[in-house]
């Protein structure tokens, strides 16, 4: 019998669709504050991130409840990072997921303050989450270190600097525009799938093999959207462009099309061919890959 | 002989300002992003945060090696509150500690970054050093989990939202002030004296006597700070109310100089009122109150 991704994807989202809402409950939302914060946490696109995070605890025989703390903190990190590139000091985009963005709806400074929430509040529900479910110290503050340096000033804010810079540039390498990839999406992508091993147990070997799978599906996963972009896919990032006048380089524009959609393609084997010695449950994992380099959205 | 506040805090603010160094070296800053980080640690104030957290572990016969990643963590929190802060779109200030805001040297988007870079970095900078310093997990999680709840969605971001509301709001009662400068301020201020206490390993009942020390003198902190800025001894605050023409509420404002002062003095008796049952080490924390109360910056 295949896999089917479709449903896989949809009953992991559920789970973690339920996670988020106890944990960050759209009814209390009290404070303007607040009130942004659900906003932009509910209800949520793809939730790839935290998917990837439960599917590597699967890989490894680890529990969902043992995951999904960090999984959620992974979500509430993404989330503060699109409310702050929504900027209009950073990307200036009008709206996100089909609705207006949250400093359209509750100003820059609420939106501002809303993204450090999410930040700061990250690390503590998965302090006390991880705590509560009997999660060993040692692990947690492995998870902790992890998805910190994943997400900071080696990581994907230094890779969104980059970005910045990527609009003014003359000319640019495509090795400096992978390495903005890297930094800019695949680190946070990578820390949710080794959070999810690790809590599972994952041994150094196991952790290696998996830092490789995803920083493989990582840069894929942001040159499948630079191809989506160009083709008209992504109406909404187009037009924000040529509303502004940025000419922005990418993977595309430096590569073509056909040598983008090989490379994405080279990628998304190589990252299956590193789930090769995993006996238990490579399915999701290769089965994610696979999809990612196939959506059309 | 007598206790030299003056000098205590010189040396306390020596081995921050060492350790600072040591963990972001302005030496090494070698993209736009690093060097907005460092510009804004760099030389940085009074280091009240941290010499709180070196002061609490003193308290309680702790080593200044185990408080430190701590004290510098909060630091760091602490800067990148300040360089939101002055955002534009918040309280839009040009000048911070004498020099251009963050924002007026490396541009609004930068300065975002940096703020949200200093945040992640600080909790994993505090996991990975409060572990070489062979501190238990534990304590490293309970630490972590007390600074993320000082700092983030009903702590110190609350207390920053609030604050904006008060820029608008009709009639302000006090505790509704009180309230604000207990969120924005306070909470941070707990979160240095208690991570000190920790991880000198002080008990629940210690903990609960310096919790209530700490929120009192971080509302007269800040009560302080408004009786000051009133006074035209912090111009550069003045001269930014002015030029925007907000009329910002504040204890003062509400309660008069007189009221206000007397608070002040009110809150810090009771805060070294606390201290009493603490035979070692006692007077760092309660100089310091008292210094908090006389300044004159």
């Amino acid at each position: 019998m295949s896999f089917d991704i479709k449903n896989y994807l949809d009953r992991r989202k559920e789970i973690v669709d339920r996670a988020l809402r106890e944990y960050l409950p759209p009814d209390e939302a009290e404070t303007k504050l607040h009130q942004s914060i659900v906003y932009s946490i509910h209800p949520g696109g793809k939730r790839l991130r935290p998917v990837l995070c439960l599917a590597a605890s699967e890989l490894i025989c680890g529990s969902h409840k043992n995951a999904l703390p960090a999984a959620c903190a992974i979500e509430m990190i993404h989330t503060y990072s699109i409310i702050h590139d929504d900027l209009p000091s950073m990307d200036d985009d009008d709206t996100r997921r089909g609705k207006p963005a949250n400093h359209r709806v509750f100003g820059e400074a609420v939106a501002t303050l809303a993204g450090d929430a999410l930040l700061t509040d990250a690390f503590g529900l998965m302090t006390e989450k991880l705590l509560e479910e009997d999660v060993s110290p040692g692990l947690i503050l492995r998870v902790i270190s992890v998805v910190s340096k994943a997400a900071g000033s080696k990581g994907m804010v230094l890779g969104q600097a980059f970005d910045l810079e990527m609009d003014e540039g003359e000319h640019l390498l495509v090795n400096e525009i992978s390495n903005t990839y890297l930094m800019k999406t695949a680190k946070m992508i990578e820390a949710s799938v080794l959070s999810g091993a690790i809590l599972a147990g994952a041994g150094e070997g196991e952790l290696s093999r998996l830092k490789s799978y995803s920083e493989k599906i990582g840069i894929a996963f942001q040159i499948k959207d630079d191809i989506l972009d160009v083709m008209g896919n992504d109406d909404t990032a187009q037009e924000s462009r040529e509303r502004t006048g940025a000419k922005k380089h990418t993977y595309v524009s430096v590569m073509g099309i056909q040598k983008s959609k090989a490379k994405v393609s080279e990628l998304t084997s190589q990252a299956i061919a590193e789930l090769e010695n995993f006996p238990e449950n490579p399915n999701p994992l290769r089965e994610i890959a696979i999809w990612l380099r196939e959506r059309e959205e």
